[in-house]
């Protein structure tokens, strides 16, 4: 992890202090929200010190033998108590830390996990797995278990880190669960390999959290999510050591590792996976295209998406979104659109989905760039300055939280006939909340993916909160649109997980069947419920 | 389903008797066998008739309410009794029928599943799901069920096969469980759609078959396998319905469709699934490649699946499937390449994978063959000769097998790292086995899929057996072959199912924590243990 090794990770906010968007960046974007929403309080609030928070000593010490591997330092300790989600940091900031872990606990080995779970199993402690922290849904949270187990333990997986092997001909390494995005693209970038999973949370999220959560990559068709880059799972249940074998596919029952993708540290801890890799790609060409009109540029996104094509990329950004986050004022959005390849240029490929645009009234007025090597080429126009947004939009996040606006996001997917009318709704829902909460805000709208039968749209939020309700404020909006999202049989996540926070959604999404069918694995492998109680079934009763 | 309609199917062997392998079609078949195994016993044998088979009657009537679905008719009953493995065509044809439904038992409606199985719970009537009755791994054969249940009723889902719902926009449709493939493709045509699912099996297996089964499809790249075609399921449990939402993508927790998708009827019956569609390819583009050496051969295959290409068939047969079953002679095997769109020519995708090709030593002497039109190219070449077979295939091994031969297939997936030497330990198992059978025989080896980590490779077993030993001299390559699958950790199946004979091999492959998670979901949504007892779990004690 040789980029963040030398920085100080935030315990309050996004990634690393050192990169904290201050000084004119910081005046810059007020400034864009002055224009944006001219009522906002944009008074400025600093996080307290982590010494004057009120915590709790921890009740549980670690057995002698798991003593090397426990941490009971207090800023350890809140360091870990949150994701990172905007009513995480908003807490922080406030100072409401209530639910913290009584210790951190972080295994070396394998060995490691298997004696910390015992323990955990015959004392009845609460075990929370953790990654990079970087859930935005309650995931890490250990909300109200204190009140049920007599102990909170937090099991941080980022001691181990480290790529055990590589298989060249298969394409495929192993790679252990706490290793960091920045990790593993340095470790086989050597090689000319790549996971090419690349998720906003990249840098401060492992392999084991975005197999939990089930991420979604940066890119936008065919093998982005992690589902579908893993090749088989080794996970660390109560009952024992569950892998699954090596397989390109296989059609033996129902896929073990896709009951593990996804079960959120509910069912067991994974421990390491191998996982496909890719060739860098040498050939890159990429465009963006204006629309006047926000349904053609729909109906074009959908037209590429059902081609064939597989872009890497066709992020379509809606009007509010463009101009937000790329700068770039248009009537009916900006499609972003980039094909990427290790073995042929591709701008035959380009050419075809250009001329869709073009048959829905785009245009292409930076044209297209393409390059031929190893190096990235200098991205200009509308999707260049939307990418580095894109890296910086965390940390912008947090500052404008720390002045009192409401800036978090709700991501889903629906198919395509409906995709319309479901953004409608949810820019309803949430005007109409921002209305009822007597503040101001824009909602903005762009697809992250697109498949064939659908998009993901991911919606952006911004209004001026009131300093102290912007927890309750944002609670409010998120509950209206979810219920939207759950009205229009979208999915209460595309990408960002369950969590704690989208559990009452989840809860309607989910058969009665697959809940049972889900308590019951639960059960059977996670007898003493103590794996991260909360998370997608019901904590046991106190 | 208008080109089965007119036909009658075969109680005993695949698809119709009207489109078996008879005359002059069966003499050069034979004439062929004989060239290659000069010593093979080829006498013909007849299978019995059906009223002559000693079948005990029904032990079970179905219910007042359920009567007019019900069907206790002894052929009905007799072809139900297997699938259409070789050692169930054999056996049929020996008069071995064992273990016959008590009743067959026809639901028209989804209340009528509902009903079913209500009364098959509290009854502790076992209930076998049959779709098209494909099955080549005793899936849907109610072997041993006599013993532990007081009644045994296949569940044929046929009379539920409409397309109820097209959604253009989205290109999905809802269609029944019970509808044949023809079926399918015949009623999304008139709308330029298509499932784009045509597993070998394709006229006689069902929708229902395919999900609970986890099919291939024909094609070799991205979307073939039934798995990523369905958007969503309706599965009917004893314990209530448990439907999925119209999702293109989700991360809410486990996936449930994953969960029903290769649960072969033990979960619960599909009723009815939203699939995804494709629009009609109109480009196509063909060629086969000529090898002298066969490891360069993998290498090229290796290389075109690695390589973003996705092409649309890419099935390297290997020397003995080149010969057998394409008519061509080579030292290093025959790749059957495809590239089929609906939006563009793959004429540029084809030559970058023929140079691939190249540089491996490969050849293309009939040269390349594309078409720009809705109408099929009439396809020449090893391709066109292998296609044709393929269809016919199953048909022919029935013929062999009237004939005393031994003709069955394996399949499985590895990574590429190990495919060369699983074919050599896989070729040794199967020689050794038929020297110590005293019987001669051929093993041929073809690809039909390739994933960029590792290819599916398919067995192919041509032995002239002894007649009144054939089950057992099968189950004896059988087991040795499987043995060598399961030690070099290659899947028991890729896409034909575990049914009950696969179940030695599954139970070593799947880890012990999964299975008792497998075991837990059952008990909780079949409670009384009567969905197709002794498929992937065991049944319950008698």
């Amino acid at each position: 992890m040789t980029s963040t090794t030398a920085k100080t990770r935030s315990w309050w906010g996004w990634g690393n202090v050192d990169d904290a968007v201050t000084g004119s960046e910081k005046e810059e974007l007020l400034n864009r929200v002055r224009l944006l929403l001219p009522d906002a309080d944009l008074s400025t609030h600093e996080p307290p010190e982590v010494a004057d928070l009120t915590v709790p000593a921890p009740r549980i010490q670690a057995p002698t033998s798991l003593g090397h591997l426990a941490s009971d330092d207090l800023t350890d300790r809140v360091a870990h108590a949150h994701g990172k989600a905007y009513r995480d940091v908003i807490r922080n900031l406030k100072g409401q830390v209530d639910d913290v872990p009584d210790l951190v606990v972080r295994p070396r080995t394998e060995q490691d996990v298997v004696d910390v779970l015992q323990w955990s199993t015959d004392a009845g402690v609460a075990l929370v797995p953790f990654g990079g922290g970087s859930s935005v849904t309650g995931g890490v949270e250990p909300r109200g278990l204190a009140d049920t187990y007599p102990g909170v333990v937090c099991l941080d997986m980022t001691d181990m880190d480290q790529i055990l092997e590589i298989d060249h001909t298969s394409r495929a390494a192993r790679i252990q669960a706490g290793a960091y995005g920045p990790a593993i693209e340095d470790g086989l970038k050597p090689h000319g390999l790549t996971l090419r999973h690349f998720p906003q949370s990249f840098e401060f999220s492992t392999l084991g959290g975005w197999l939990a959560t089930r991420a979604g990559g940066h890119f936008a068709t065919v093998y982005t999510h992690i589902d579908d880059l893993v090749e088989s799972m080794r996970v660390i249940t109560p009952v024992g050591a569950a892998e699954s074998w090596r397989l390109p596919g296989s059609g033996a029952g129902p896929s073990q590792d896709r009951m593990f993708l996804g079960s959120e540290g509910t069912l067991g801890v994974i421990t390491e996976a191998w996982m496909r890799l890719q060739d860098r790609p040498r050939w890159r060409t990429g465009a963006s295209v204006i629309f006047n009109d926000y349904s053609a540029a729909v109906q074009a996104t959908r037209e590429i998406a059902q081609s064939g094509l597989y872009p890497a990329n066709c992020r379509l950004l809606d009007p509010v979104e463009a101009i937000l986050n790329a700068g770039t004022p248009t009537s009916g959005g900006v499609l972003v659109l980039g094909f990427e390849s290790a073995s042929r240029p591709m701008d035959n490929a380009m050419s075809v989905a250009l001329e869709i645009c073009q048959d829905h009234g785009g245009t292409v007025p930076d044209g297209v760039r393409s390059t031929d090597s190893e190096q990235q080429t200098t991205r200009t126009g509308a999707a260049g300055t939307w990418r580095s947004s894109f890296i910086r939009m965390p940390y912008q996040r947090d500052a404008l939280a720390q002045s009192s606006m409401i800036v978090e996001t709700f991501e889903t997917s629906c198919t395509w006939d409906k995709v319309e009318q479901l953004r409608d709704a949810v820019n309803a829902a949430a005007m109409s909340a921002f209305e009822s909460l007597g503040i101001t805000g824009v909602v903005s709208c762009r697809f992250t993916h697109v498949y064939p039968d659908g998009p993901a749209p991911y919606f952006g939020i911004y209004a001026g909160g009131t300093w102290d309700k912007t927890v309750e404020q944002w609670d409010q909006i998120k509950k209206a649109v979810s219920a939207v999202l759950v009205e229009h049989r979208a999915t209460i996540t595309h990408h960002h997980s369950v969590g704690r926070d989208h559990r009452p959604w989840y809860d309607q999404q989910r058969s009665e069947p697959f809940a049972r069918s889900l308590r019951a694995s639960k059960d059977a492998l996670d007898p003493a419920g103590v794996l991260n109680p909360g998370v997608l079934i019901d904590p046991r009763p106190p």
